[in-house]
C-alpha cells in the first residue's frame, strides 16, 4: 500500500456512559471543547469534529482526504452520510436533559455536488425541524469551502426518556 | 489514546480510470477477487469489503469494531449508510457497460435494530431495482451474523453514458 | 369541466374511534371485506380499496384514472404515494392490540415507472419490516397490471401504547 | 353514503401538451393565475391549488377536509405528500425552459405534526436546492394555519431535454 493512516481512540463505554448521565448540551459542549477522550471512535476513523453545539444547532467539520475516496474517484457517499447523521443526531441530542437518550431510526441523504480534496473543507450544521417527547425530526446541510451545498438530510429519531 | 488502527490505501487515480475502462462486472471482480489493489481507500479505511459480485447483485462484509462506534455505544449508523450506499451503487455498476459510468443520487437508509460489536459480520446485499438508460434505483439489505436485518437501504443513481 | 365525479363518504369519527376499540387486524379485515362504512373517505376520493389484510401484510387496488393525473399526463406521483402510504401504515395498523394505535413518521417512495390509465389495476402490497415496542418499519411495492414494479417505499410509523 | 362531494377535471392531453410547448414559468404562471381549464386533474380531486409560481419557487394551498382523512381520524399522509410531491416537482418546472420536461425520481416526506380540519389552510412552498442539465432537487415545507411546520420533503427530479 503507497498510503498509510493510523488513528487512535478511547474505550467508547465511559463516553456513552457519560452520554447519560449530564444534559445533551454538555455532553456535546465538552467533545466540542476538542476533549479528545470524548470524541467518537468513528470521528476519529473518518476524521471529522463537532466544533460548534448550542440547544437545537450543531456543527461539524471534515476535511475531505484521498482515505474518503470510493472506486470511482471522489468521497463516498457514506462519509458525508455520516456527517449528515452526526448532525442531525447531534442536534436532537443536544435539546436532551440528563437521563435521556436518543436512537436514529432513518436518514435520507441527497447528494447535491461531487465532492473531492478539491472541495476544501466542509462544514455541516444539523438543526432541529420537531422535537417531542417520542420523536425528534432534523434536519443537516453540508457545506463546501466555497459555500455551495453539496448534501442535505433529514432524519427521525425515537427519544429514550429517562426511566421514571 | 488508548486504541490505535492503522490502514493503507493506493493511489485511487488508476482504479476510477479503470472503472471506466473496463465493463462494470469486471470491475467489481476484480475488487471481489481481493485485488486489494482496487479496494477503495474509504473501504480500508472503515473496512469493509465487497464479496460477491454477480450482474446486478453485489454482497458486501463489515466486521463491526469500536472504531467504528459513535458516542452512545453503538456503531455509526453513517458506517451502516457506507455499506449500503457501498451496495446500492455496486449493484448499479454490475451492470455497466465499459465506459458508462453513475452517480449517486440520494440514499435512504433505514435502521431496523442497533449494531454492536456482539452483532457478529454484517452482510450487506445490494440489488438492482429499475435499470433504465438515465437512471437505476437499487435497495441493499444489511443482515448481522444471526440472520436478523438490521438495515435496510433504497437508492436513486444517475447513469453517465459513454460519449458517442 | 368535460368531466366529472361524485363520490361519498361516512362520518370518519366513529370509523376512527372503532378503530382504537378492537385489534388491527379486526378492524383491516372488516374494511377489506367491502363494509364501505367503513372505508376512510381519502380512499372513496381518490378510489382506492384495501382488498386484503392478515398480519402483518395488506393488500391495497388502485385502478389508475384521469382523475389522477399531474398536469404533465400522467398519474401523479401523490396518488401512488398515497397508496403506498397506505399500505405501509395498514401494514403496521395489523400487528396493532386492541386500544393500540400509530401514527406515521416519514415515507420515502421510489417512482420506478410511469403511471397512466394503461398501466391497468394497480395491486400495492405492504408488509412489516420491524416491529418493536415503540416503532414499526414497513415497506410496500406497487406492481401494475403486467406485474412490473412501478413504486416502492419504505416508512416509519411511531406506536401508540393503550394507556395503562 | 353521509356526504358526497363532486369534481370536475378538463381532457388531461391539451395540457400535457402545452406543459412541453412553453416555459415551465409561463405554464405554471396561467395555473396559478386559476386558468382552471389548465388545473391538473388530481388538484381538482383532492382540492388544492398553485397560488404563486416564481422561477425556481412556487406555492400550493390545500384547505383540509373531511374528504382526505385516514381511517384514524386525520388527514391522510399521500394526501400532504401530494401537496409536497406537487411543490417539489413544480419548483423544478419553474425553471425548464420550452421544449424540457421533467419526472420525478422519488421524495421522501417527514410529517412533523398531525393535520385535521383544524388545522386550517395549508400552505407548502416548493423551492429548488439544485438544478443541473440532467437532474434537480428540491424541497418543500408545509405549514398550517398557524405558520407551524406540520410536513416536509425532499425529491430528486430527472429532467428531460428537448430532443436536438
Amino acid at each position: 500500500m503507497e498510503r498509510t493512516r493510523t488513528f487512535g481512540w478511547s474505550d467508547p463505554v465511559p463516553v456513552a456512559h457519560a452520554a447519560r448521565t449530564e444534559s445533551g448540551i454538555a455532553f456535546l459542549k465538552r467533545i466540542a471543547g476538542r476533549d479528545r477522550q470524548q470524541a467518537a471512535p468513528v470521528a476519529e476513523c473518518l476524521g471529522f469534529q463537532l466544533v460548534e453545539a448550542e440547544v437545537g444547532k450543531v456543527v461539524f467539520e471534515l476535511m475531505p482526504g484521498e482515505h474518503h475516496y470510493n472506486p470511482i474517484g471522489a468521497v463516498h457517499g457514506g462519509v458525508l452520510a455520516t456527517l449528515c447523521d452526526s448532525a442531525t443526531g447531534a442536534a436532537v441530542h443536544s435539546r436532551l436533559p440528563e437521563g435521556a437518550g436518543y436512537t436514529t431510526l432513518e436518514i435520507k441523504v441527497t447528494f447535491l455536488k461531487a465532492v473531492t480534496v478539491a472541495s476544501g473543507l466542509l462544514r455541516c450544521t444539523g438543526t432541529v425541524l420537531q422535537f417531542g417527547s417520542r420523536v425528534a425530526m432534523s434536519e443537516a446541510h453540508v457545506i463546501d469551502a466555497n459555500g455551495t451545498l453539496v448534501a442535505h438530510a433529514t432524519s427521525t429519531c425515537l427519544i429514550l426518556q429517562p426511566k421514571a
